[in-house]
Order: C-alpha cells, then structure tokens, then sequence
C-alpha cells in the first residue's frame, strides 16, 4: 500500500482501443497460446449510466480481457457514440488507451484527482463494481482508470 | 509458462514516451507517493550498439523506472537522433509505447516473430542484458518489447 494519491500502485489493466476486437482478439489468442475470450458489449446506457464529460452517453463498446501475469490486458472497440474510447480512437487511432487501478474509495478519490487538475472523464457501472476514467494524460501521459468493486 | 510465442505472458515493464523526462518522471512520484528516481542516459552506441531498422544509430534516451505492483512503469525520454522512441514521439506524440516481456532465447524468439510477420525494429545492449523492439502493432496494436537478462 502506498502513500499516494490512490493508495496503491499495483497496475490491474492495461487498456487497448481496437477497431475490430474479433480480429485483435484472435490474433492475441495466436500469439500467447490461449483461448479467445468472448468479446462482450458493455451495458445500456439505464444499467450502466454512462457518463462521458458530464452528459449521460449512449455510448457502449465490446470488451475482451486476457490474463497476463498479475495484470489483465483488455481490449476495447468503442461504437460511435460519444466516449472516451471514440475519442482515442478518432484522434490517436488505436492503440493503448488508458493503465487501471482498483482503488477501494472511489468517490474521495476522484475527489482528491479533480482537486489536483485530474478531472474525470467517464465513469460508469458493471455488474459488480464501477469504474472512472480521469484525464491524467497532461501530468502522466497516458489515462489512468479507477476501478472499485463491491467486494 | 504459456505456449505461446514468447513463452511468457507476462508483462514486465509498460513504456511511456516522454518529451521531459523530468517533469514526468516528478508528477509520478509525487502522484504515487515514492521518491523520484533517477534519470539515466542509455549507454552511447559503442557499447550499446543500437540499430534501428537495420542500421547503427546513435540515438540515446533517458529512462526512469517505476516499480508497480508485478511490473515497472519505463519513462523513455527519446533524443533526436532515428530510433523507435523518436519516431513515437514524432508520430503519435507522448504516451505509451509498448508493453515488455523477458525471454529465455532472444535469437530465437525473434527469429519466431519475424517468421510471423512481426519485424524486429530496434535493438541494443544494456548492462546485463539486451533488448528487442518487435513490430507487432499491426496484430497487437501496441509494440512489444522482448528483453534477454544474463542471470
């Protein structure tokens, strides 16, 4: 446990934008010897209230993940609505999109983020938990995401 | 130990591209709470014997080291000269570059990849070691990096 801002520095997620998460996918599974894992869309905008930059965002993209070591690598294709992960893909194409970390309060440390000039981005809701993307790309160039789960 | 190409699927360092190593490197020791470390130049190419695309260069950067959790996090500080860290930062601006992984037999494992279509773009030598840059972002969308320590 660290003494910084999220009290942690153990990387869960290293988060990739893909335009086709079929072919991505595959081409992970190939590489390091594994299964393809399902590629399976995020919720609706009522389950997961996506919120991007403070409106709520029909928003949804597909997601695989892979278990890499300690850490999961997961693989994003966003649909065309407005997010965080369109936005990376229109302006930087694809490509590592942000580094996550399980933090275990996830309001006092958005708070204790947006009091450092870290706003939040995105946040919304999955079954069990909830994440946050926060636009740290100025200090650390590159998004860090906070996840907090219920258990 | 997976069957896969490398032989490993886990992630031993993640790669940010920085224009001002310091000034990052500072914004993440103070973000996590630890001390900042040092910033040490890559060895010149008499020793390092870097080559890019398949010819010597001079290039050099500076790399500043993170431990997080299982990996480190590498801020890599290109100079001017050709090299994989400059072409980054020239095309796509700071951010991450790509995630590495040791490997048990270098030769091997690149002769591996390039037989998959994944070229090997940059290597050079370091105290202990040696690295390998491979292009693998059309299949993977990010570059991975192989790295062969003595011990």
């Amino acid at each position: 446990m660290s003494k910084g801002v999220l009290g942690t520095n153990v990387v869960a997620q290293v988060g990739i934008i893909v335009k086709d998460i079929e072919k991505t996918s595959q081409a992970y599974a190939d590489f390091f010897g594994v299964e393809k894992p399902p590629a399976n869309p995020t919720d609706p905008l009522d389950k997961a209230q996506t919120n991007y930059k403070g409106d709520p965002t029909e928003a949804r993209a597909k997601l695989a993940f892979f278990d890499m070591g300690s850490l999961q690598l997961e693989l994003i294709e966003p649909d065309e609505h407005p997010s965080t992960w369109r936005e990376f893909l229109d302006t930087h194409g694809e490509g590592v999109h942000h580094i996550a970390f399980v933090v275990k309060d996830m309001k006092a440390t958005v708070a204790k983020m947006e009091s450092r000039n870290m706003p939040l981005v995105q946040k919304g809701e999955y079954t069990g938990g909830r994440y946050a993307y926060m636009d740290t790309f100025n200090e650390l160039k590159v998004i860090l995401e906070l996840l907090e789960n219920d258990n």
